[in-house]
């Protein structure tokens, strides 16, 4: 294990563990949630299952929650609310993903959809949506889950497209993933029984956690051989999709260089043009330094809000979450 | 034009102009909480537009509202509600039913689901929950959304089998169409601020019209040329559906002509075994007749409901719609 990673998961393991009885009661309250209706809902539980390794947003929320000087049952019910969004953004968005591989691939041996994933992510959000009702946060995740539908339509429009500007990016990095983590911050503010400067400022960090969060995401997506979704490096590109790193790059692109990156947009794959081909390209007009860059101006402003609070565990745990998702991740 | 088709029109026309404003009004909402977010969801609204015709729903619970002496323009935003609803929970099964015709096809010529689609439907959804939860409605479309989710749920688990009961039939149409027909009733309560047990009444009511109206909806897939959603007439079994008609036969049918109805759920199609071989077996059993017996059950319960109330426009209105549902659908 290299230096990085194995810093990564001393971090992890020592934010994780200072809510880890929470987090054991958002597992059980999602299982409820999940199980209390009928046996046609049970084969929805894999994909909660599927996920259960990271609890991220979950564990956002519950920091938060303490950060704030809060804790209890609604802080569990509110983690259980941010797991089943962002489980039902992640199954729909499967379901894109399968559709737009097959309709792309040549060979007519893609995956099929599995037509429960529709009512899968439907039921999902419902859940969800069940569960924010009785703890009357439910506005907070109507907005969070019609951002999140937003960002995947607007980078459903723009799939192929090379005409991707660095405000293009930074707008669906906004609405699919900054969305969701700034109600996390906001909902752990709430559940703490915070006020709305409190909510506010919660929301805030959230959100800059998020931005860096999904940009480290994007630059993972070119430096390692598998991205943290365990898909293969590259496979934003060929699902269509230019992020920030070579949005970057293309900026200052000649043609021919830009034809590369046409080309790997046109045949959805590395066929023609290899995926080195691309990372060089990224790395000639320092794209991962850039996005590095952009994403550090994001951990800053995080830090900067958890600066203005007093000292405390939870204080220094929000400021190792904000190392761990642009220090670790790439 | 036929006499049936004739009076079913004009009945219609009499009872869409009592709430002919209210329903305009309808349409205005629809599109102001569609438009008013941003062009990427503009392509979400021709779901909406293709769908417009009907708006049954909506009619129904502004003739509930009026029923129990309410109007304005609450009425209206929860007309839009249900509609919203039923749109979503549309789209989300023609995705499916795409998908599924395209895993059974022997051809790759079969339409490509249109992955907005996904997307549009959540977003009907979303749109559909926050207007209710300005109304203070929330729970009760929640209810009706997972009531719907769960029937198409249930009925997925069942495609292809032949070893579909009477219970089963009644459950799938129960959950599909019936629990949002329910909620048209209590809101219309809700809206006319009424208190609970007119709540009751009137749901209880759309319960039994949403039953009527779904299983002639499923008589009508046997005897005429097309449905009323414009699909050709057999689809329910090419779809792999048994629907009450067909279960009524099957339980009297002998093995030979169970193995018809097993062919063409095999086959998804009409080539071995003709769709009026099919119709000759629904008819030997009086499916037909014993479907339209128990749909008059459901038509019979809900004039019951209305006849505890004063005489008014409006109980007539309700008086014929239970007719609608039943003389005119077969």
């Amino acid at each position: 294990m290299e230096v990085g990673r194995a810093r990564q998961v001393l971090l992890e393991h020592e934010i994780f563990e200072l809510v880890r009885e929470d987090l054991h009661g958002v597992e059980i309250a999602i299982g409820i949630e999940s199980f209390a209706s009928s046996d046609s809902v049970t084969p929805i539980l894999k994909y909660l299952e599927q996920n259960c390794g990271e609890r991220l947003r979950a564990a956002l929320l519950l920091l938060c929650v303490r950060f704030a000087g809060g804790g209890g049952r609604m802080a569990i019910q509110l983690g259980a609310v941010v797991e089943l969004l962002h489980a039902a953004a992640l199954v729909h968005k499967d379901v894109i993903n399968v559709e737009l591989t097959r309709r792309d691939a040549a060979s007519a041996n893609v995956q099929c959809v599995d037509c429960k994933c529709v009512l899968a992510g439907d039921w999902l959000y419902l859940q969800a949506f069940r569960v924010a009702l009785q703890e009357r946060v439910l506005h907070l995740a109507i907005d969070a889950a019609q951002m999140m539908v937003m960002g995947q339509l607007i980078q459903l429009n723009r799939i192929g497209s090379i005409d991707i500007t660095e405000a293009n990016c930074i707008e669906v990095v906004d609405y699919k993933t900054a969305s969701l983590f700034s109600v996390c911050g906001k909902l752990g503010a709430v559940a703490a029984g915070g006020d709305s400067l409190a909510e506010e400022k919660l929301g805030e960090f959230g959100w800059n956690l998020g931005m860096a969060f999904q940009l480290s995401n994007d630059m993972l997506d070119f430096v390692s051989r598998k991205s943290t979704s365990g898909r293969p490096a590259g496979s934003d590109l060929t699902d269509g999709k230019v992020t920030l790193p070579l949005a970057y790059a293309l900026e200052q692109a000649n043609a021919s260089e830009r034809n590369l990156v046409a080309d790997v947009l046109r045949d959805r794959s590395y066929d023609t043009v290899s995926f080195e081909d691309v990372q060089a390209l990224v790395d000639r007009y320092d794209g991962i330094e850039r996005t590095r860059a952009r994403a550090l101006q994001f951990t800053d402003r995080a830090r900067q809000i958890v600066a203005e609070f007093p000292d405390s565990p939870w204080q220094r745990a929000l400021y190792t979450l904000t190392d761990l998702v642009t220090e670790c991740n790439c």
